[in-house]
């Protein structure tokens, strides 16, 4: 290198890039110049068709520039595979989180570092790319989100992610070693030591081909409980463990706090041992496993089912510790409770001695005691054993109350008035009645009755309420995740977005009021959390320059200005660049083809907002590499050419010259 | 088949079907029990922080439940790879359109009919799965906006999609044969026959290697003229070909209208020749491609191209058709215009007649005379030629103007009342400024004079003013998509969405207003173009059970229900399946390992929003399968096992149940 010339160049720059940094950072926080809106909202609101009580909810939601939302709601994105960030009450989409399936804007899946946590997550010989996410889990302290981690499962394929909020990036992924199905999944435990993962559609959990003539015999449900480490940021796969369930299908699941802490509920349906086949003259799906009237709620005793994982009472399926439907039943790990009709979601009260759980098809609530419970269970107040051997605690004896909701009733979320919600899909409704008498000088009202109710648009499934299924609900917000929109927005052909509504739940004498309607065309939201905007702690920048995400730690190959090289072995090529408004270094890459090339890339600058990315064509690379951070990408140059390699994140006035050649000889 | 049990079974699901539909769908459009917000503006707004301007920007933005933007948004989504259509005044994300990036929500490049299209994208041997798209551009009628297609180019490959607005969705996906960077795409000409790709960093057009030293010699610049042909939605690569140029880093583009029709005007920099090198003791790219006060704008006749392309004039480079440099320069189908300094955008005025350029190192706009422009090539008023022989137009003749309007111009869009708006990226702000004499009765004010500053934040790009960019340009909404957000919004962790500022440009006789600040945390949005949403046509269900989006015809395997059957012919299975609410048919699909499957799956639906999905895990599908569409999967059983699929889309109140058993044999 000639070197003088170089840092000739180089002080150059810098002086342009500090400009450029003073210009466009300067007015950072202050309003200098900005003119806002000004006229008369009355005759804005005549011009637009607002009446008095849109002007209320505009008012309600609208964050000027330079404000932040009050609210966070983690929502999962279904199928697109992804976690989505929305502020509320703006219901502003401030970031998707790439999770299961590759995103090129924030480099997730390009880079060895995000490909390795990608592939970590496939099934043996086969590599997915994409997944359903369904429930995300804020990690808790005390029953209480604490801000520090996301968890999401994969219904499609039955897998967990960890998201660090630090960086709201994936950190792990796990394949579920003992089927490729879950749906109760994730929820955590109030100190979040364990993530939940209830299964969905039973199958062999050894992998094997059986068929579904045998279905009562080989075929099983499953719940997994994995480890969190909350230091190492990871789920710890060998202290983690699953109990082998009846060949139900398992549903949506919710951990005990406070006075249940140390229970896990998980509810079912198809007890009915429906196997479809409507084309073979068999009862459909839909209608086989909606015959009986109850199914049943799964009381997992979680505390000691970790004894005996621990005194070593698990068998290995898959490699994987497995309590068998034998040991649980005899260690009385599990009972059950008759739950109606076609349940679906199963909530805990914030002070955790209440189940809500909801039929679809039963027009009630049914609220169970969970201090009743205990007691049936501790006096074997059984009315049966279900045909593998497990006891059915009398309904009678543990129900506290049923309410008439409505239609079509599924999800319960809680305000710290006494109040419940719960989303009637079938009713495109909310409904929010009182909790018991407990509750009484909260609410104000008669208890366990249903008090109000607002339409939604249209068909909602899950429902969020600010920190509305922790020990210490927010009240004020109510987002109704629906699931069809039809005639809410412009016209977007064919495939619609959903609508998420936002409903103020703060008037607490009066009713609820619909606030705001948010198309979601980017997925098939299944549930979200919404924390307190101000327990998340998110990094600015990287810690320091060189920093691996991966990691959460200084990369090996991280460098500082000045010690970009490239050096070569044989036909390995390994080349640490550097990159920083508004260049790369070096500028010019040469190979030969054939060779192994390892590639380093630095981000050295400081600032907040400072990303770069690196685009190279042919290839297929694309990466995002934020202030500090470190990304490798590694492939054989099996293509003679030119390539011109570029910053695909608009980062400065000469952005456009940040760019270089990559060459590859003949 | 046992038929009567059969159809008894499905004539019952039928009756819960209407019912849930009944219920679900009855409520549309009215507001059936709704409550919505109530209080006091003012108190809320006190009890918010709002000042009064905020209150007018909320009601200039609301848009309540039911109620419908007033324009659609079409933006780039930078290198996710896709498009966003957001709705304004809200600035509420409608829709995200896979585009370069397979997207599992809408089964984007997972069935064998999108993966093919996708496909058809990659460069020789080597699979491509994201994209860095720039420029959306909506097809035009006689200069205006239509609502019928939207063409995007990929920067990164050098690639051109087309997106029919019917669905919204991507048809078809080309590689630019001859180059693998892009940038000056695309733009439409005013009818839409030619979609105009603009190259960016230089190589050789042949794909082969050539050393930097020999840049000047075997390396060139391109644009690429594809040929659209509306009637059958497509571009026709066999009626389209490209123009060599000088190997300098050419830029923005924009066709001629009105008055220019059948000119191209593209801009370029580096026409210094620099090729980097920073670690070798040379300029780095942002400085050596900086140094000259003029660059040059490309005018091009091309009208006279396609003669000439057309009377055979063509060379093939990569089979593709290639005007040569030399041919250009001799018969006059190419001139320079010497453009300040450091050139980036050019856009042509609404009545045709002036381009207006932006240097981005000079605080003025230069406005070029079009009708100039023809008299100085008419009349050789040439004050050199460039090295490549092409000849450079006198600057002095065909300038009308030069304004000061700030730091870092880059872009300019128009309003109907004579203004221009163009972005100013060190400044962090948009500048309003008049447009010449012709105008005055319009904006009645100063000839070409800056008028208005307006601060954003931060780091503004492009800007999309409501039709902006076509001949009849509607005023009301400017939206600047700023680069950097830094403390705009809630802290998501070291990688910061982009904020899109809504502006009012309505009140022309005072000032612009800030609205709106809408988070971008899905891509770095480049360029977006605003259409009057009713405009767009898009369709509800797809025309006929059956239909085949890809062909935008009935599918030769789309299936009436009852049609339902699977074939086996050694090893091929090929299944016709039919997705109603809520089952498929048929629930059981048994094959044996090593069998290759073909599964086609009609949406027999008629009813709006009524969208299936269809997950198969372990094998990785996804599909979303609109009400009349029909998708296939195509692909061998390796593996042996019990692979429940599902419903991903959250269809009705049995959605759960929604599910099928897939049997692998050993």
């Amino acid at each position: 290198m000639r070197k003088q010339t170089m840092y000739k160049w180089a002080a150059a720059v810098a002086v342009l890039g500090l400009l450029i940094f003073m210009v466009t950072c300067g007015k950072n926080g202050e309003q200098a110049g900005q003119t806002t809106a000004s006229g008369d909202v009355q005759s804005v609101a005549e011009a637009r068709g607002l009446n008095p009580a849109d002007l209320v909810a505009a008012a309600k939601t609208y964050v000027p520039t330079g404000q932040h939302d009050e609210y966070v709601m983690f929502g999962s994105g279904g199928h697109s595979g992804q976690v989505l960030v929305i502020g509320v009450p703006s219901m502003r989409l401030l970031k998707v989180i790439g999770v299961f399936t590759p995103e090129p804007w924030q480099g997730w899946g390009y880079s060895k570092e995000t490909r390795a946590i990608l592939k970590a997550g496939n099934p043996a010989g086969k590599e997915l790319n994409w997944g359903d996410t369904h429930h995300p889990a804020l990690s808790e302290t005390e029953g209480d989100y604490d801000g520090e981690y996301l968890f999401i499962n994969d219904k499609a394929n039955a897998r967990v992610a960890v998201v660090d909020l630090k960086d709201f990036e994936t950190k792990q992924i796990i394949k579920n070693p003992i089927s490729l199905s879950d749906h109760g999944g994730t929820f955590v435990t109030p100190n979040t030591e364990w993530v939940i993962e209830g299964g969905q559609y039973a199958m062999p959990l050894n992998g094997e081909y059986a068929s579904l003539d045998e279905y009562k015999e080989k075929y099983r449900g499953m719940i997994t409980f994995w480890k969190f480490d909350r230091e190492k940021g990871r789920i710890v796969t060998d202290e983690s463990f699953a109990l082998e369930l009846p060949p139900y299908w398992q549903d949506l699941s919710d951990a005990g706090k406070l006075v249940s802490d140390g229970w896990i509920f998980l509810n079912s349906f198809n007890t009915e041992l429906s196997t479809g086949g409507v084309e073979e003259g068999n009862p459909p799906f839909e209608a086989g496993a909606s015959q009986r009237d109850m199914d049943y709620l799964h009381v997992i005793n979680l505390e000691k089912a970790v004894e005996l994982y621990e005194a070593g009472k698990t068998t290995k399926v898959g490699g994987f510790d497995l309590l068998s439907l034998e040991t649980l039943t005899e260690e009385g790990v599990l009972n059950f409770v008759p739950e109606p009709k076609s349940p679906h979601g199963v909530d805990v009260t914030p002070d955790g001695n209440f189940l809500v759980i909801s039929g679809k098809l039963d027009p009630h609530v049914t609220v169970y005691n969970f201090t009743k419970i205990k007691e049936a269970i501790e006096n074997e107040n059984f009315e049966t054993r279900d045909e593998y051997g497990v006891p059915v605690i009398n309904f009678d004896a543990v129900v506290e109350t049923q309410i008439e909701v409505g239609l079509g009733p599924l999800h319960t979320q809680f305000d710290p008035n006494g109040f419940a919600y719960t989303s009637l899909f079938l009713e495109s409704a909310v409904a929010r009645w009182t909790l018991g008498e407990e509750w009484s000088d909260k609410h104000g009202k008669e208890p366990w009755s249903l008090v109000d109710k607002i339409s939604v648009h249209y068909n909602v499934g899950h429902l969020a309420a600010a920190e509305g299924d922790n020990v210490n609900p927010d009240g004020k917000y109510l987002v109704s995740l629906n699931k069809w929109s039809v005639d809410r927005f412009t016209n977007v052909g064919p495939l619609l977005p959903q609508n998420f509504q936002l409903i103020d739940i703060s008037d607490t004498k009066g009713n609820m009021q619909l606030l705001y309607d948010m198309p979601i065309g980017i997925g098939e939201p299944h549930y979200a959390q919404i924390i307190k905007a101000d327990k998340l702690k998110g990094w600015d920048v990287y810690p320091e320059i060189g920093w691996s995400p991966g990691k959460q730690a200084k990369d090996a190959n991280g460098i500082q200005p000045g010690q970009e090289q490239v050096k070569r072995s044989g036909k390995n090529v390994e080349i640490w660049m550097s990159a920083i408004r508004s260049h790369y270094t070096p500028e010019r890459v040469n190979v030969k083809k054939g060779d192994h090339v390892t590639w380093h890339i630095t981000n050295v600058e400081r600032a907040k907002d400072a990303t770069h990315g690196f685009g190279l064509p042919y290839y297929n690379y694309n990466l995002s590499i934020e202030p500090g951070e470190t990304q490798t990408v590694e492939f054989v140059a099996d293509k003679a050419g030119v390539f011109p390699f570029y910053c695909t994140e608009f980062c400065s006035a000469l952005h456009l010259e940040m760019a270089g050649y990559f060459l590859v000889q003949p």
